[in-house]
């Protein structure tokens, strides 16, 4: 596996482009993911009850549809809380690309993200789509610039891609992102593309991404708050040419790690670019019991805002830590728990059998300043662990939340 | 019923005191509360799995102490995460203010509330304890002190009182808490006191309270991070002479009443005064099919880092709301909720039928500028309603919690 420049135009097949229609005041706001030749669709979607418009047909499409040729994604608006009105405006959009690139509409996945309750200004984006597939191509450049596109208050775009052998053949995984705020996934996440030319069957590749988001998307948190539009795609369009993945062998789970490597780098990215991060915070648990048990402590830490703004504060505060794991809900002897806390500056044990260690506050609070922080924590009682991304809490959360919409 | 000047000193038979002792740099400490009668004693704790020893012993008398006396609270040190050297000086703390009052160490409750995994500076703790009980007093000023010396964090002190007729006898309850950070009660609250002179069985008591946390302290959240220190200790002492409650009659239903107002008003108190919070948010879901999921919904609302940072922006980006519910796990149909937003600047809907009113966006900030803002969501299925209180998000509870400890 080696991981190689570029996103989702990396594997063979695929074309971009992300251009400016006027969604937003300034920035990109529309991007197209395109494959010449009819791929297989996956996603996994929000499990809010509220689910925006293109939400909602892309969970149609991908139970009755069986070739995907398209995501359309804009940025701006997010289509939600928008009734009959967002969903004609989702099919509209799904219509315009399918009509430019003489395709099937049931073959155009698409997706929104932005303003909940304001509906989509469908005569741009209608107006943009002859542009949008015009500049399709499939350069890692192109790429990027569907990355950027996607882009709310993200400060950076995300994509990553890599290569490697199945079943002989050299087989390319690539994807985008973006995040943010509202960063909370359960079940689903945020917005993700992931493209590979795999062969795969429908079912395996639904099965390998429904499986795979449990230990990427679904283990970060930025705010705990689970959007209404969360969605990752994948498409994969069987020009590596290897033998069709048709049942759980070698090669499917080769094609698992790989995708994991994606989806993982990915879910840092959004993790480390949380709304006013300063900092990426990786939390595993580890001596739980079963791997639902460390899921539920490593995610009460990482989205408890006392342990957050600590983080942010380079204040080894472990009380915070300790207190989170507490009111998780899982049962655990406090007196067993050994916490420690990593970085490129060191690593430094906190606390054995639940109480403070002798250790340095100065060195601790250097440990905490790195742009990576890492705290593992013990519990002693069995061999399952889990590992959950989130990000420390800072002023700049609330700025860029107090007045989002000005 | 009628609201009176005054806190945990009101009812008859009650004393209190409140000094500096040293634990903190500058800030009053430590709190007694005294009842020259033997009273029942009753409590509702923590639900976190991290238990301070103050938690420890009190629910310990709680199950087993026929009567209560005295409660010392100190601030500063939460004694929590102190293994067997914070349990033995938690019981010096209580031996040492049982010396003092001459009463067995069984009638002392004891309360922590400050930062976790420190020991308490027990040297200087039992050297004030005597001056402390010199102190007591049963003025009203003697209960404003004991209401100051818990607080941490908090920016004002929190105490209230009534006194209502029951069974032809006047009797008196009051109250005091403290609050501000770490505060997402379960099961329990802070640390709270509530004092009466009512004559009740002990079962009756702790059924009162038990009941009355549900709707009171348990319905408010600043930062969803529910403590290791959680208590709300309440002390009856008969001295209103009415005849004793020993069922469910009308006199209990009375002195329910005169509970739940008072931890009402602690809890909106606290809700106010949460880390950073520039006004008080509550918010009631109505329309539901009971009362469990008008609670999941309202408390997912009010916890909402989205909508408390919008709010505190003076934006009713509404769809934040919808959001929270939306992810809350209560299914309801999202095309049937209205939302109305209140305060003395008036009343406005925002959302009829899960969309967009044509509402004055204006007309909506300067409603949410107020210092008590309501937000009623109507998801339209039911008759079941709840109402929690909250705060909105500023800058500074990143501040506060950032340097916590220094």
């Amino acid at each position: 596996m080696k991981l190689i420049h570029g996103g989702v135009t990396a594997p063979k097949g695929f074309a971009a482009s992300g251009i400016y229609a006027g969604i937003k005041k300034k920035r990109k706001d529309i991007a197209l993911v395109y494959s010449a030749h009819p791929a297989k669709g996956a996603g996994t979607f929000t499990s809010n009850v509220v689910k925006a418009a293109p939400v909602l047909w892309d969970l149609k499409l991908t139970k009755e549809s069986e070739n995907i040729q398209a995501i359309v994604i804009n940025s701006g608006v997010a289509n939600a809380c928008t009734g009959e009105e967002g969903d004609k405006n989702n099919l509209l959009m799904a219509e315009t690309v399918a009509k430019e690139l003489q395709i099937p509409i049931s073959s155009v996945y698409t997706a929104s993200t932005g303003v909940i309750g304001k509906q989509l200004p469908i005569d741009i984006i209608t107006a943009a789509i002859p542009t949008l597939v015009k500049e399709l191509d499939d350069k890692v450049e192109a790429g990027s610039l569907a990355a950027e596109s996607i882009m709310t208050t993200d400060t950076f775009s995300k994509e990553c891609a890599l290569t490697c052998l199945i079943g002989g053949k050299e087989v390319t995984v690539g994807g985008m992102a973006k995040g943010s705020g509202m960063i909370h996934p359960n079940m689903a996440t945020l917005i993700g593309v992931v493209t590979t030319d795999i062969s795969i069957s429908k079912e395996l590749l639904q099965e390998a991404i429904s499986e795979d988001v449990k230990h990427s998307f679904n283990m970060i948190s930025v705010d705990r708050d689970t959007s209404t539009n969360d969605s990752l795609l994948v498409l994969a369009n069987g020009m590596a040419a290897n033998y069709e993945i048709r049942e759980k062998n070698e090669d499917y789970y080769e094609f698992c790690k790989a995708l994991n490597t994606v989806t993982t780098k990915l879910s840092k990215m959004i993790a480390a670019d949380g709304e006013g991060a300063t900092k990426l915070l990786e939390v595993t648990v580890k001596g739980a019991k079963d791997h639902e048990e460390a899921v539920i402590l490593s995610k009460s830490i990482i989205t408890s805002n006392l342990v957050k703004t600590a983080v942010f504060g380079n204040d080894a505060n472990w009380g915070r830590i300790l207190c989170a794991m507490g009111y998780s809900g899982v049962d655990f002897d406090p007196y067993k728990v050994d916490l420690t806390i990593e970085s490129e500056d060191g690593s430094l044990k906190l606390v054995e059998d639940g109480m403070a260690t002798d250790y340095s506050e100065d060195l601790a609070s250097k440990i905490l300043s790195a742009k990576e922080v890492k705290a593992i924590a013990n519990i002693n009682q069995g061999k399952a662990y889990a590992t959950a991304w989130g990000c420390d809490f800072s002023y700049d959360y609330v700025k860029i939340n107090a007045d989002y919409r000005s």
